[in-house]
Formats: structure tokens, sequence, C-alpha cells
């Protein structure tokens, strides 16, 4: 398998200009927004994209300048394999977030549900289909612990401890 | 922006040799298994993993030898944004599909919702989480009119009509 090239659509610009000042995930700070500046060449391929409530985006973790095969997340104490964690320290960087759509103008995507640094490159956009991205019975290994009732975990990044 | 580059972690052993053969999304065909073959040195990365119903797959459309910036989906007659929609040959060429975990045997993961091509490319593999990747109230443009009622559409990539 060889190794594939990959170009940045356009440029995510945030509030966020630090780790430190996010949230864990996006829908836990609603009111914050941010927009995608896409590539004037690449303002066609948002056509029909309005008519979606929200939208996957696909970015570039281009702060990590690390690769880790084991990582501790932030809501917890104990290391778990990098595929079973979100972390952007991983083999190819690639970072994922589904994000809610205000409104398109020319090459610009607006969107709220923000959890993405400023100035990170994009690599992609898709609709976000119920049909395709959503499922039911979903179980969360070590991260269902961290919701039980409904609540919002009150340890976020700003809070690390170490054991 | 400057060129990423990416190197595959593994590879997808699926029954779909061909494009035609595939549903348009796995959770149509339920019983259909597939693995990924992450190479050896990966492993790790999959701890804790297995406590998880369902992962989110990154992968690469090595078919797709073009890049559109509108195409016309398989339940479509009419053209969208490539943003808009889910198709391979997108600026990247890179695919997401969410699977459900059957198993984890060391280097290997087997899932089953089933809708990539055999020899596909792993990029990543990231935890499904409920919390981060479901929302509410979401608005499926184009494509909710073929879901009316929870119904699968019975048209199908096998079934292309040219107007």
């Amino acid at each position: 398998m060889q190794q594939i090239t990959m170009t940045p659509i356009g440029i995510i610009h945030s509030p966020y200009k630090q780790v430190k000042d996010m949230p864990i995930q996006g829908t836990f700070k609603p009111q914050v927004s941010a927009h995608i500046e896409l590539k004037d060449e690449y303002a066609p391929g948002l056509r029909s994209l309005e008519g979606f409530s929200h939208a996957v985006i696909l970015y570039y973790f281009h702060k990590s300048k690390k690769q880790e095969l084991l990582g501790r997340p932030f809501l917890e104490d104990k290391s778990n394999g990098i595929f079973a964690i979100r972390s952007p320290h991983r083999p190819n960087h690639i970072g994922l977030s589904v994000v809610k759509i205000e409104r398109i103008e020319k090459n610009t995507l607006h969107f709220t549900e923000v959890d993405v640094l400023d100035k990170t490159p994009v690599l992609d956009i898709k609709p976000y289909v119920t049909y395709f991205d959503m499922r039911e019975n979903v179980i969360c290994g070590w991260v269902d612990k961290h919701f039980k009732n409904g609540k919002i975990p009150t340890r976020t990044i700003l809070k690390k401890t170490k054991k």
C-alpha cells in the first residue's frame, strides 16, 4: 500500500486559537460559530448542501506533531488504543466533526457546534445523513460512564489530572 | 496550504469486488460481513475498541480515478455539489462509513454493515460515540424524500437511469 497525497480544499476560521480554549465537543458550546473558507475553485461543490442541517467535516490535525498508538482521552486516567479514542495524535492525523450548517455564501460555509482550531486545513465536507450516519442501540465503551443521566462531563480538557 | 501525505494503516477485505454488487449503504444488507486487516504495528491501537458497538472507518476510494465538483447521486437524476453527496469522485477521495463491530482479534477488526469494496486502503478508525456523532432534528436535503415512511429506496446503484 503506497502513500497517498492530499491537498486541503480550504481552511477553518474558528474563535479557538488554542486547544485549551475548546470544549471537548462542539455541541457543548452551541453558541460559538466558525466558518470554512474553501478555495474558490471548490465553491461549486457546495451546491445543494444548504438543504442539509448538518455536515461531517474532515480535516487535518495540523497542530499535532506526533503519532501515538495509545493515548489517554481527556475524560480518563487510563490509556486506550488510538483507534478507540478521538485524539489528534493518530496515524494520518485526520479529524472528524459533525457541525451544524448555519448558512452558505459562495465559497464559505458558516457553521456552529465547533470543536476545531483556527487555521485547520479542511480535507472534505460530506452531508450528514440520518439514514447513513445514525444508529440505534449504540454502546460507547469507556465513554458511556462519563455521560450518565444525559449530563455533560464537568471534567474537560482544561481540567487535566494526572495519576 | 501544502500537500499532506498519508499512509494506509491497513486494508479492507470485503465480499464486494465491484461497485455494482454493493448496497448504497451497509445497513441495508446487515448480514454481510467484512474485516479490516491492520498492519501489525498498528494492532495496539485497537485496545478498548471492543467496548464500542460501532466504529467510523475512513478509507481511500482507490477505484476512483477522477475528481468532480458536481455529481449525480445514485438516487437522483439531477446533479448536486460533490460536498452535498457521498460520491467517491471527490477531492481527496476520502470515504466514511459507520460500521458495526463484531469482534476484534489481534490486528483484525471484523464488522458488519458493509458498503466498502474489497482491497480498500484504510486511513483511520474512530470509535462511534453517541454524544459526538448523533444529532437530533436532522434535515437531509435531497435525501429525505427517498426515505419517506422509513422505507429503503428500491432504486439502488444497480438500477441506474439516465435522462
